[in-house]
């Protein structure tokens, strides 16, 4: 039997050890995806307890809390830090075979060196040792993320987004990670939902132009775009819960993009085309400034009415949803393809369903010039764990080019979620490993090197050409 | 190399085999969920052979037996028992890799002391064997029952039944195991299946009431959902092949009703306005009661015309559907917890692709108060085998708490079946064993055999708060 | 560690080495569907070199290449063959964790003895011994397929083509391999597709008689069958990308058949009915002649337009599609059943999801007389790898008969493919192996032995009745 996450952690065979350890463990982070703040890392913030650090914002804690019957005061509600801290100990021991309970204690022993299990036993101990090393020195956002190792951090921001935060960190020189804003046009392309008038109207603001016409629209993203661009922004995210693709004539969008101007709902089938011609604009746009476009699909977003009109979104209500994407998203990837116009792209599905389909999609559009152009992205979300993040590595094993994998990113709104990097790296040579030792894969550490660095690393590094400071 | 089906079956580490022996073997069973008849129950119904136990209603075996080349005769047919038995140990051996294979030979061991292998050879030998015991004393069903160690059991029935079995058994105070009913109202939503007037008309005379309008029909099913409640029922189970959601106004609802009361036929629409409305007026009762709901999804039923001619529903002519269910049933649980009617809930599916959707999306409305309030119920009917059931549990531990769940059902038709328990609990002693040795979770007994006995008893006993015979 | 594609490649127990060498690895090769050419078998075509043997059609390898950032003059292109095989070398590296990788080096190893590792160190060596051989004597098509120790192959043919090859094949006694026709009749089915009108014609001299109406039209493709039945053909193929099933009389069938004939397009919803009526009539023909009718289903085909008018179909821009199938697949069968017109059947999709549904649905139609009538075929083109292998049998095994499975075919282009059943024996002794080893399944070899082997030859055999060449 293997210690509870000692050095071995995940690591079940010999050469997979020797893996981790010589070739992984050290490679520096590109966390090419993650909704931290920049003004937090501007800041260098620090955190008062470790309440504040792990449950003010982990709407992955309060779903199983929730699920395992504590009140909403504790998670979201009134009760004061100490209180809801004992919650989430009590709920951590239930937690067992979630990623939560293998992440709680790899930060514990990661950031904390406390190597003790959490529990409503263990709790007062670990909420003091814990809050005083938050409260002491060396515990800002800063100081994480160096500790972390990370290079390059890509936060999402909205077209609008001053990126005041991200300029300051630029040019601070004390500071050797860059941190690049992402561009996520979400509003741009939710013609339906609240607010988008509000939104164009800030959009005309940010981008300082008279928005009449959807030619204005357009030409205000496009120059938000090459503002990013000029942050240093060369990734674009898209959250496409619905993947729907309708062609239409420019004529007919800007007609529909008029009328709604004027207050009027756009149909059903109207919004589609609308989406799929947006879309299409913004991949161009990508493509020619080598930009990444990603796409996050198959998400059911603010299922619980109740809670959603009492906490807003993202607040731990959401779920996968299981609609068939093939069609559409091979048509999206064609229509730029065919005009030279698709850009470097990754996809993710929330649904692990989409695993295969999405490996033998990407196959379809590789140019042959950059190596792994189209990619599969690594497991996401409700996905994250060692189950998800194995069949998500298979699937694009089995159906393409393992060796050209972008690899982890975090996802995360919390500086502490940089182990995630590190679970993640024990499974990719784990999984090598195996390989390996099965008789499927030579022993040459040469080329099992050269691959999990890859994964762990270059392959981002080479594939986003990222400015990264020196 | 283990031996076949030995102490150890199914658990391949010392962890797990810890675990099953101290912690899960001995524990009682609750089969929150089964086909059993209360008449066989309270008539302590005795078997003349083996094939009577086995073959006259388990359309499980019927299935591979046809695959196997047996003809109908032998399955179903005017062949003798001695022969049908024979045609069914010709069909074992070639069933390795299905969970019958071990479920046949679990049944004889652990209820007749069997232990050799059952194929043509062996057949005789065991015939004679297994059905001495059968016409002796011990093994009526009662006695099957008791010696399974279960404590409760819920059957399936109709709302119109009298549950005169289930009244006699409560008020037997020699057989100290609650069978409660379980309240089954696919025929009050099935509104264009043949034969719904006259099930209407049973309703009426079941509830001692005149059925006229919609508000009729509601009240005579709310009363008979009391009448069962009276009885002990605190469970309903609904086989919702295909999810559908459509809003409507009662007064829509009334209408479609009147209409095919006329002996209209109703439209695909209006038969989703029914259903929707219907099923919502059936949840908010439940949760006044503190029932819980029972959601069987993606059944493709009575595939085979010609057979389903002959021999009808339930013969084993049926297979997974593949239908997208993430919207309709996130709808469906939306609109009843948001007039706080939501009762506890089980969802189960048939086809294991919907795994991971039901997972994440029980989470979406848990409550903070009742733990594990929404449930991912266990691996179904095609998916009741070892890799069914550890993906089910997979799924849900990584996405949700593994530890809130509810565990096993027999779901079956045969007093036999109480073996699938432990054949369950192996697996879930395997699962959590191998994250042990692993190193992702503590070798500590405390919290281990309290998650494992909680499966396999407590949450059920918790959760369901049945009134247990002492 | 095992050896790097040693002797017990893939097995990882005693007994599944045990089984494999003592009973599946020198049981003769079925091949019951490739794309393999039957003129060049006749020919007994002989190979310039090795680029020639793997590059020239295999769009696996071109995948894979385009995906490793390789230009596309060094897979389809004007680059010279050796320059071909390095870019292929240095791809190969890249490939470990697809199957490619171990495909290459069985190739290799079985027909040239090469056991060194390819990659672009060792390409020109390989290169240099690989084309000496191909250029000597015994590396013809006719010698590559009897080392492999294949007794039947069926290729893929259009209903309009003369099989003068196989004509040939069959009377040349020197060739010990029976070398039969699929009826392939996509081009009769894809009424809008173009050149739908010129394969009527050209069906119209293969058939020699006139072809007026639908009535016309079915009797050339029944005499074509018959013709195909003439010269051993005892299979037919059908690649349904999209199950569709849509009823109609053949009254509205000849009048959609009229009118397309006259050059007009033909509705989405004739289309179904059309599809659906002459696929009935096709599977009725089958049946009468005992025939095996296969289904491929759920590949998304020609995805990249831009590439699809510079090469054409089959290079490698296609994926899975994500239809949900249940419903009309069982429709299908249904129809079929109903009219005792069903004949045996073979189901693949290329979507792994559809798994569990396919293995569900064959056995609402077996028949109690053909063991294993209706059958899940084996894992196709994207799945034909370890973990899709293994899904595939799990999924048959957990829901029905592994031991009635028919095992694996090479779907290839290839002579040098069948080391792809090896491949697929030892992974079927992997998993038996497994079951034995965890005390699932006896460790009696008779049994083993006789599932194995049936899985390997003797299934196929007695299943599809080929005459076969002694």
């Amino acid at each position: 039997m293997k210690k509870f996450m000692g050095e071995d952690f995940l690591l079940t065979n010999e050469t997979a050890v020797h893996i981790y350890q010589n070739y992984a463990k050290d490679m520096p982070i590109i966390d090419y995806h993650c909704h931290l703040s920049p003004q937090e890392i501007y800041e260098n913030k620090t955190f008062k307890n470790i309440t504040e650090a792990w449950l003010y914002g982990d709407h992955y804690k309060w779903r199983v809390m929730r699920a395992n019957g504590i009140s909403e005061d504790y998670i979201t509600g009134q009760a004061d830090d100490y209180d809801k801290f004992v919650a989430w100990a009590k709920t951590v021991p239930m937690t067992i075979g979630n990623p939560l309970y293998n992440w709680t204690h790899l930060e514990l022993q990661r950031f904390f060196d406390v190597y003790d299990i959490l529990n409503e036993e263990t709790a007062s101990t670990i909420w003091e040792k814990v809050n005083n090393l938050l409260n002491g020195r060396g515990f800002g956002a800063r100081d994480l993320i160096l500790k972390s190792n990370v290079k390059v951090i890509c936060t999402t921001d909205d077209p609008v987004d001053s990126l005041k935060y991200h300029k300051l960190l630029m040019e601070d020189h004390d500071f050797n990670v860059s941190v690049l804003p992402s561009f996520r046009p979400d509003k741009a392309l939710e013609i339906n939902r609240n607010g988008y008038l509000e939104w164009v109207s800030k959009l005309e603001q940010a981008a300082g132009q008279k928005i009449v016409d959807y030619d204005d629209f357009l030409n205000a993203l496009e120059s938000r775009i090459h503002f990013f661009h000029s942050i240093g922004g060369r990734v674009s995210d898209h959250a496409l819960d619905v993947m729907v693709y309708k062609e239409a004539t420019k004529e007919e969008i800007a007609e529909i993009f008029s009328k709604r101007m004027q207050g009027v709902e756009v149909s059903q089938e109207d919004e589609k085309k609308y989406k799929t011609y947006t879309l299409n604009f913004f991949g161009g746009i990508y493509a020619k400034l080598g930009w990444t476009m990603q796409f996050h699909i198959n998400a059911l977003r603010n299922n619980n009415s109740k809670m959603y009109n009492r906490l807003g979104p993202d607040t731990g209500y959401d779920s996968m949803n299981d609609d068939g994407i093939a069609k559409p998203l091979v048509k999206i990837l064609d229509a730029l393809d065919k005009e030279d116009a698709l850009p470097k792209t990754i996809l993710y599905s929330l649904n692990p369903n989409d695993n295969h389909v999405i490996a033998s999609i990407i196959n379809s559009f590789q140019d042959g010039k950059k190596p792994g152009k189209i990619q599969f992205g690594t497991a996401w979300w409700f996905n994250d764990n060692k189950d998800g993040m194995l069949e998500q590595m298979k699937a694009l094993a089995n159906v393409g080019l393992f060796s050209r994998f972008l690899g982890m990113l975090t996802d995360s709104r919390s500086f502490l979620s940089y182990t995630r990097h590190e679970y993640f790296r024990r499974l990719v040579c784990q999984l090598v490993g195996e390989w390996v030792e099965n008789g499927e894969v030579p022993n040459d550490m040469d080329l099992l090197g050269n691959v999990v660095q890859g994964i762990s690393y270059y392959n981002a590094k080479n594939y986003f050409e990222f400015d990264i400071k020196e």
